[in-house]
């Protein structure tokens, strides 16, 4: 394979003049740019960036491994965290693990303190323990994962109190009078929203109140795993007055098998859900949930990220995004007079 | 910085042995892991794993830059091309480089070559000319742009009939008995989509119609783009029975707007978008629109990427998507009687 070393031979410069001509060939003498690129193009030599990226002795990227690039709550976060860490002078790039944390694991070993000074990891699945042992050998990874609460102190992560989202969601149902609900609860590879859907329960207890085993649909946390899910539970439970989806998404798949059956939103049935994606926002009617603050969880967690690399004993480890916000919109009201 | 050496003296054990620990530490004796990890804990040692990518002589990592993660476009893209990519053993990066060529220009010069053996560039702004250099002096870039049909031949990339999708919903329309339509004409990084706005005016023009400049809004390629255009355009033209948008995202907007104004969808308007992305299934009514094939794009675009690559003599240099193709769901209906 030819090297720098040939090509500067060839077209009669120093090994220096050809890297300034990869480099900033602007700065360069046009005459000189030409010969040296005519002998990069026969001797076929390719440039060994890598190394060079090496010897400089940093790289400038960091990366986030997320599940599911087709759930817009991911989109959403990445655009963030993008923007924030370019404000900072790195790169961001995103790697989608579907359905496996196998793949989210190789990724991650993939990349961890080789492609990427930093990693972001998203609700992949991929065990603390694999994470705990790659971060320590190679380079900081910071879980942003919206179900992070089970994870070690020893891995920096974002705290987030989705015990308290499902709450919010539940109070404000109880508070609307409704006594009848349903819940349909997402499964994805974060595990089951059993954080978000215990939030919901004690609401309901606070107020005398349960949610039967009936009333709860597991599905996966897509539109069509909240079709599903509307579908069951309207088949089965002709008496529910609300319906609370532990993720936006699936409400709006719930929106869709109530606007197709003619059922009002919220005149016969209130709906919720919880994270507040632009699809909430969106949607018509738009959807009454509970916000996570995704750009602020963002900023957080790509900011702790970017800390931890300039300083490895960056303090504190965690940090805290603002507790879950109601935003009413137009799909919850008062219960109907039965 | 300590260095390998120093981690192999420190534990007792060769520099191969740290090697394996540090790669596949379920293939040493727990007692000789241990010891290494010891070492690597006390000198600080950060293993150069970029060095040895580099020395293993190729990366399997590729990326994709793209100019817009928030629209669905482009996660349902990646999505399908990550998969391609990794039943090939590469593995995908995804690069977000919102609004500006100059950082999409940017994210290219950073990974092309260096943290990626070949990049897939959708609609980002960048000039040609820059990607054409780039890639001659690095790694193979692939262009699937949706709008590519402005490329050189030079430069590998993905051919799209974007006039012909313009020009099928134009003869939907023209079929259905509509005379006066709106057009929503999206402007984003690949420019202003006039080559399928092109197609669909040499529909009309075949039917012997024509679409007033009073009948036509460039907006932003967003929901919000698209909702603002609708009320401009039903602001102007009560007499529209139709609305044609460059792409699904706008027609979304538009179709909020309608319902929002109880104007009803099909009867009292018609609404088709381009592209057949997920959101057109499963919005109601469901959207009909021209199907652009984007699991086909993905995969011709990876794989085409992937051979040159492999073989940087691959021919052809060029492949091409199957034809739009139109598909009818609720959105479209005959013109009603005036």
């Amino acid at each position: 394979m030819a090297t720098l070393s040939d090509v500067a031979r060839l077209a009669g410069v120093t090994t220096a003049t050809v890297s300034n001509v990869l480099r900033n060939p602007g700065k360069v003498k046009p005459s000189t740019v030409e010969k040296v690129e005519a002998a990069i193009a026969s001797t076929g030599y390719r440039p060994n960036l890598m190394a060079r990226a090496l010897a400089e002795g940093k790289s400038s990227m960091v990366a986030m491994v997320l599940p599911d690039i087709t759930n817009p709550f991911y989109p959403e976060f990445v655009a963030v965290a993008e923007r924030v860490a370019r404000d900072r002078n790195y790169f961001l790039m995103v790697c989608n693990t579907p359905d496996r944390p196998d793949i989210g694991l190789a990724y991650l070993k993939q990349i961890t303190g080789t492609l990427a000074g930093g990693v972001l990891v998203l609700d992949t699945g991929i065990l603390p323990g694999d994470i705990e042992q790659i971060s320590n050998r190679r380079a900081p990874i910071v879980l942003a994962s919206n179900e992070a609460i089970h994870y070690d102190e020893q891995v920096p992560h974002v705290v987030l109190d989705l015990h308290r989202a499902g709450e919010i969601a539940g109070q404000h149902l109880v508070e609307l009078g409704h006594r009848e609900v349903g819940a349909i609860v997402g499964c994805g590879l974060a595990g089951r929203q059993i954080v978000r859907l215990g939030g919901f329960e004690s609401a309901l207890q606070a107020a005398g109140l349960s949610l039967a085993p009936e009333h709860v649909r597991d599905t996966p946390d897509t539109v069509e795993g909240g079709r599903a899910a509307a579908e069951s539970l309207l088949a089965a439970n002709a008496n529910i007055t609300a319906i609370f989806a532990t993720n936006d998404l699936m409400a709006y798949g719930a929106a869709q098998v109530l606007a197709e059956r003619g059922i009002a939103v919220p005149q016969a049935m209130s709906l919720i859900g919880i994270t507040d994606i632009h699809l909430a926002r969106d949607m018509r009617p738009a959807l009454t949930t509970v916000a996570l603050h995704t750009e602020t969880m963002a900023t957080l967690a790509i900011n702790l990220l970017l800390d931890l690399i300039e300083d490895p004993g960056h303090q504190p480890r965690s940090v805290k995004v603002p507790e879950p916000a109601l935003v009413v919109r137009a799909s919850t009201g008062v219960v109907a007079a039965i």
